[in-house]
């Protein structure tokens, strides 16, 4: 009898709203599957930052700890500034449990118009895989002379090989698992002369430990530009924390909608839990109104049933969700239809 | 007897075919609007590293500083490597002639044809700012533990108050002095937790500074999106190095080719030569085929000439390009048209 703990944030603004759905229609696929879910419900928000002043509990890394994986919503709200929300919560989680590898599909659903022009499904079906614990993202730096004219902020990224390699290698090895079997890097060594040459050497280094895989590289500038006119030529595309910060943005505007787009963090090893969060932020401007999509959290879902070790009710959850797509009644205002959150997730329900 | 002296440098591969083309048409403009150009050509290229050992002479800012603005094709060829040709030519000449602000303007030009559905001119008119001396592009950094297990590389972005408040002050100005009266700063203040934070508040400083201009703030991943999804939304979007330079090939990309884009490197107090180059690269592929498309030459010698103070010359070039480019016998095959660079050359000669 096959049980996963599964740690549920669904933290701030529409996180709340799309969480629920999102567990149901994993409830509902696990039934159908032969194993269950115990949620175990976290409150970790700018709510509870509001009223306790933290974002999570002391202990909150060891609580999560215990569980197999977690499910996280969105972070942040108005008034909460962000080193606070996501600094006290988001991205320690990422850190502090080594989730090195954030994985973010990028595909054309049927029933999703591209606002580029003559693509459909098969030109737009690629992966970005973001490093997610160093890189740009650094807290080594500070300021000089605060608050007077010869002020000055100075930021230290750091790539370690052990950090670059692990991520260059998860590309690889995602890569080999598509038909495609294609790595793009994503560089910027003219100009960002110290990391990028060092990262560039390594993607060197990864291609001989991985023969059999295709392999391009662009810089990050050109490689924002061929996402809109050739969307077709990626299959993998490995970036930093920044880079790939950008293109899993840039890419799901490209397929249509950032609302729908599911994200996973992993801690490959499994030795920790890994986390899994749609794209999306808190969206203060639909929060509390019961119109967000909750697509992305669905699809969330499916990425985590399948790292959990069950690939089929995954498949089942995807399929389910790509025909509610087809179906403008079932589909949210943002993709033209006329559903709100909850008569979108009772059609996913019903499709599974 | 209005006279400018204009260093010319074509650089490499299809630098050498589209400068010629540029000159000849600021040469008729001039000739039109009762000024003349001298021009002097210099050979700094990787040509030039390969026999010499140098990309240009070590007295070369001396001797670009006697002109009145640099004309730069493009620099980089197969072989030496990037450090050598573009922080050996490129870098130095923005840096050491403190050419601070690099303009890059983004508009849907009549016969073009865009990428993303449904765009039209109306759509895409905006102008990328990018600050050009600092940031990202940093040559503070090096290497841990070179060659084995345990190598890091670290590198050091820096901002200052003076370098970000006079690109954010030329910013804010070019927006006077356009219709919708607008900036948007890109930023990454959710992430980059030193530099952008600074970048932030300097931004809402020049906000105090500059009433009546409108203002809108991104991060960079969703602002990616923003310029592929609502390229509408903009009019003047200023941003760091990198994010600048990000920004100056996506944006091109959505108004239908980087082949025609334009750039200023400006040094707005005047005090030194300003450098005007294309965005696209030295193009190895087509180098050498006389089928490079010398539009963006030709729109960058307007910028030129606009600010060496002859604003009627370069709207006649401008007009000249814009009217050639609607005809599919005069645009290069880069653009679905059937004209060479020489032939394309002629129809601008023509059409000024
Ligand atoms: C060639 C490279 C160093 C350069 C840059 O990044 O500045 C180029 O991409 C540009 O935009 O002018
Ligand atoms: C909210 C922000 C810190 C975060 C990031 O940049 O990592 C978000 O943009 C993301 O992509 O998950």
């Amino acid at each position: 009898n096959r049980r996963y703990v599964i740690a549920s944030i669904p933290g701030d603004g529409i996180g709340k709203e799309v969480i629920p759905v999102g567990q149901e229609a994993a409830d509902a696929v696990a039934d159908r599957h032969g194993f269950s879910i115990e949620w175990r419900p976290l409150d970790w928000s700018c709510e509870r930052y509001d009223r306790t002043g933290r974002m999570m509990p002391e202990d909150g890394i060891d609580q999560v700890k215990e569980c197999d994986s977690i499910y996280l919503g969105a972070v942040g709200w108005p008034g909460v500034p962000d080193h606070v929300s996501l600094w006290g919560l988001l991205i320690p989680l990422r850190r502090d449990l080594d989730l090195y590898a954030n994985v973010r599909p990028v595909r054309l659903l049927e029933g999703v118009t591209s606002p580029l022009a003559g693509r459909g499904k098969a030109d737009i079906d690629f992966v970005v895989v973001r490093e997610n614990v160093e890189g740009e993202y650094s807290e080594i730096g500070g300021r000089l002379y605060r608050g007077t004219e010869h002020e000055a902020a100075v930021q230290e990224t750091v790539f370690t090989r052990r950090g670059v390699d692990r991520i260059l290698d998860y590309a690889f090895e995602l890569a080999k698992t598509r038909p495609r079997k294609h790595v793009t890097s994503a560089t910027k060594s003219n100009g960002i002369v110290h990391t990028m040459p060092f990262w560039d050497e390594r993607f060197e280094a990864a291609k001989q430990r991985h023969p059999g895989v295709g392999t391009a590289q662009f810089h990050i500038d050109i490689l924002t530009a061929n996402f809109v006119l050739h969307p077709d030529w990626f299959d993998v595309v490995v970036g930093s924390n920044l880079f790939g910060d950008i293109l899993s943005d840039l890419g799901p505007a490209c397929a249509g909608s950032i609302g729908i787009a599911p994200s996973a963090n992993l801690n490959p090893s499994r030795a920790l839990p890994s986390m899994f969060e749609p794209v999306h932020g808190s969206a203060p401007d639909i929060a509390g109104k019961g119109v967000a999509n909750p697509i992305a959290a669905v699809w969330t879902a499916a990425m985590m049933l399948d790292f959990l070790g069950e690939p089929e009710a995954a498949k089942t959850l995807e399929k389910a969700m790509e025909a509610v797509l087809t179906d403008p009644a079932a589909r949210t205002r943002d993709l033209g239809g006329t559903a709100d959150t909850k008569a979108c997730g009772q059609a996913i329900l019903k499709a599974i």
